[in-house]
């Protein structure tokens, strides 16, 4: 599109189009409202009337890497359609089953112990300035005993973050331009985005909806959502996580450690995204590295998130084990350790002490029940969808449903729910090829929301 | 050094030269101690003795980017010195003047809204799961009438983050590994490393002690610690940090009027770190959106970290107005924008009660009276030094003290301060080649701490 186009006019449909819209996304946006953006507080960046003309350019090129990005990040275009959708209904009653947005109240126990830090930095004896950048000891310490005790991983093996998601972009600087890439085809788009934005792929070829010189590995329920590893070729990087989003499929130990052994022959390094761990309600492992040799060949991503609602609080951690070393022998945790003190100063001390509070035998009772309510949620999810006849996989492991809506488009089907039924959903293909023809439905929100969206489902489809 | 001698011990002395020692390091080497690393809880991955022998290597190469650096990131490097001159000096009552951390508590009003903050999100009314990545609306909105009222900024035009020196590293990621770019020398060292880092520099120099590649314009007492531009290679991006760490100096208005110029001349993007903005006792501007024209090839990056002690709690903002375009006229911002959306979740939730409550009328006074007590120290370093007969700069518009010590390794002035006084600073040449022969002091730390540092500078320097 045209940069005058781009610069003309402060409606949604143009910022849309300009920097937005996926390119399999065809059906809403013929019904896309043009409103003031400023009035929604979503999208920014778009000129105003009086700014329309352009008075001066840099001679700085932009990005090559990130003008390949073909769509917006695909939580805030959700966002957005959800808003336009608002304005189109001003009186709807929207449920957000959409992003994996936590709903529920964090437990006393947690956020007392956020005050109270909070209130001690108002003391000489509790005030403290730049932590370290790897996270508070008691921090890590705790992370190790409560997620990997008998599992050789150290307390210095993991950094304290404000989230996975930030932490992927942060691993994906240390593997730098030079490296190829494996992802589960359907996966959460930011590692495919974040692999985008570092120069590690070629440009989107849209007649498969893929990025050139990334590995998809197909999830499907045909395969159980593992990939077929003999047809998988050897990349220097493979994103995994299990329990998945958006499939919700866990791995089993025989299936992981087939994984292990497949990063072992090819020397890959698994980046294993286990941000949904304790959702886990079959006997899978937890983590990778309760698969020997793991150690060898993964570093593991997670997150307080989804434990403790803790997704605006920020609080994740990476492990990154002393074993694991580049083709020379260099450790990678010596470099991530690089990147992370030069690139980032370390979690709020605040949410620190929000996670020592978490990872207390009363915090992780309090998450526990946290995750069992949702747990619950998506129970009532999976019958509904079950009662309607739909093929649903996901639920019993992870917080997600995965709805198979065959020979459907994915952002058709998301379109008619939101329309029908005022509920957001994420459509599949917003994670990946693999992901057309299917829908996810969170298990995030408060039960009312999810007993009214499941009445409103069985309307729909009934 | 080889791979072996890399594994091959625990010790501190292995540790830094593998990675951390900077090459400009020779005085006190020879003093390190060694000692078992775990108990100084700073560097990490480190293999223990049973783990020396390497049982397997992946096949992913070292990123050759990451290989460059030559040394620690500065401030660890700084802080792995002190903690091993504990070690040597169990008893020392060591005094940190280095790396700039705040030392005095955050006034009461920030820290009780933050304590609010948390306790609400206990409850169903007032919990929030993720906020926009951009920030809250309310602390984009303060942040906009606060600090650019009548500049043009708008609250659009204003990303909340968890500190700018995060922001820095994400703006590199926007940038890409195939811009030039310039530095002050000396500078605050994220700059050059987090180029360093994406690919836009050549090898570290050891002749020059500088990356090739890299624009560095020198500052000196000469030039009045402002570049002489006639004298600047053209570059895409160009690090300017006003009033400046390490040196404390800060430029006048007509300086960043020249800057500007130099920059639209060129085509060339600013990058205005203003994090000691408001530390100015002159009238230079706060802002470099006070100069004409800035908009259109500036961006300003700007933190609560030393306004209100807010280096642990972590928040910041970067200003991308709308009016900066690349070449080909596409607007930084929205790179921005999707590099924030990919890259990063938005700072926490309970910090940016914090934010929201630093400008309000009540914390803008109370960031204010912090302010006034660091400058009052400021003050006390800077008489101090002149009462020995030093050439000392800075101090006047920021919390930093530049001292000289003509001829004289920066390293060693370091290594002699720490060793007879206890005291830690920072070595000059730290900050690039340019601030050889100086050591920087930092003013922050309690009142009788820097009483007592003045007192010991004058034993030794009398």
């Amino acid at each position: 599109m045209s940069l005058a186009n781009n610069l003309s006019t402060s409606m949604i449909s143009s910022s849309s189009s300009a920097f937005l819209a996926p390119t399999s996304f065809n059906a809403s946006r013929t019904r896309s409202v043009s409103v003031p953006l400023k009035s929604l507080n979503i999208v920014k960046c778009v000129a105003t009337p009086q700014e329309q003309q352009i008075a001066y350019k840099t001679k700085v090129s932009r990005n090559a890497n990130i003008a390949k990005l073909q769509a917006g990040y695909l939580f805030p275009e959700v966002a957005r359609r959800r808003a336009a959708h608002l304005l189109k209904y001003p009186n709807a009653q929207v449920i957000s089953l959409g992003i994996g947005d936590t709903t529920e109240p964090i437990p006393d126990v947690i956020t007392s112990a956020m005050a109270k830090r909070s209130h001690a930095l108002s003391t000489l004896e509790g005030y403290s300035g730049y932590g370290a950048e790897q996270g508070e000891k008691a921090v890590r310490a705790a992370l190790a005993s409560t997620f990997y005790g008998n599992l050789g991983i150290e307390e210095e093996d993991i950094f304290v973050s404000d989230g996975a998601k930030c932490d992927i972009s942060r691993l994906q600087v240390v593997f730098g331009s030079n490296v190829t890439m494996a992802v589960q085809d359907p996966s959460y788009p930011a590692y495919v985005d974040s692999s985008v934005i570092m120069g590690q792929t070629g440009q989107f070829q849209k007649d498969v909806e893929k990025y050139a010189n990334i590995e998809y590995m197909r999830c499907t329920p045909e395969n159980g959502f593992f990939p077929d590893l003999s047809t998988v070729a050897r990349t220097d990087i493979i994103f995994f996580c299990s329990p998945n989003n958006p499939t919700g499929a866990a791995a089993t130990r025989e299936q992981l450690t087939r994984l292990v052994q497949f990063a072992k022959d090819n020397g890959s390094i698994i980046v294993y995204d286990s941000a949904y761990a304790l959702y886990m309600s079959d006997e899978n492992p937890r983590s990778i590295f309760e698969i020997p040799g793991a150690k060898e060949v993964a570093i593991e991503t997670a997150s307080f998130s989804k434990y403790a609602g803790f997704t605006g609080v920020r609080l994740g951690w990476t492990v990154v084990p002393k074993q694991l070393l580049f083709s020379d022998g260099f450790p990678v945790a010596k470099d991530f350790n690089r990147i992370v003190c030069t690139c980032f100063n370390g979690a709020s001390n605040i949410s620190q002490a929000g996670g020592l509070a978490c990872l207390s035998p009363e915090g992780l009772e309090a998450m526990q029940e946290v995750i069992g309510f949702y747990k619950e949620n998506t129970k009532i999810i999976v019958e509904t969808f079950n009662s309607l006849g739909f093929k649903v996989y996901g639920g019993q492991n992870a917080p997600y449903v995965w709805v198979h809506f065959p020979g459907r488009n994915s952002w058709d089907v998301f379109s008619e729910i939101l329309e029908k039924t005022h509920i957001v959903t994420t459509p599949g293909s917003g994670f990946g090829p693999g992901g057309e023809g299917f829908i996810r439905v969170s298990a995030f929100g408060h039960r009312e929301n999810v007993l009214e969206a499941c009445r409103r489902f069985k309307q729909l489809y009934n």
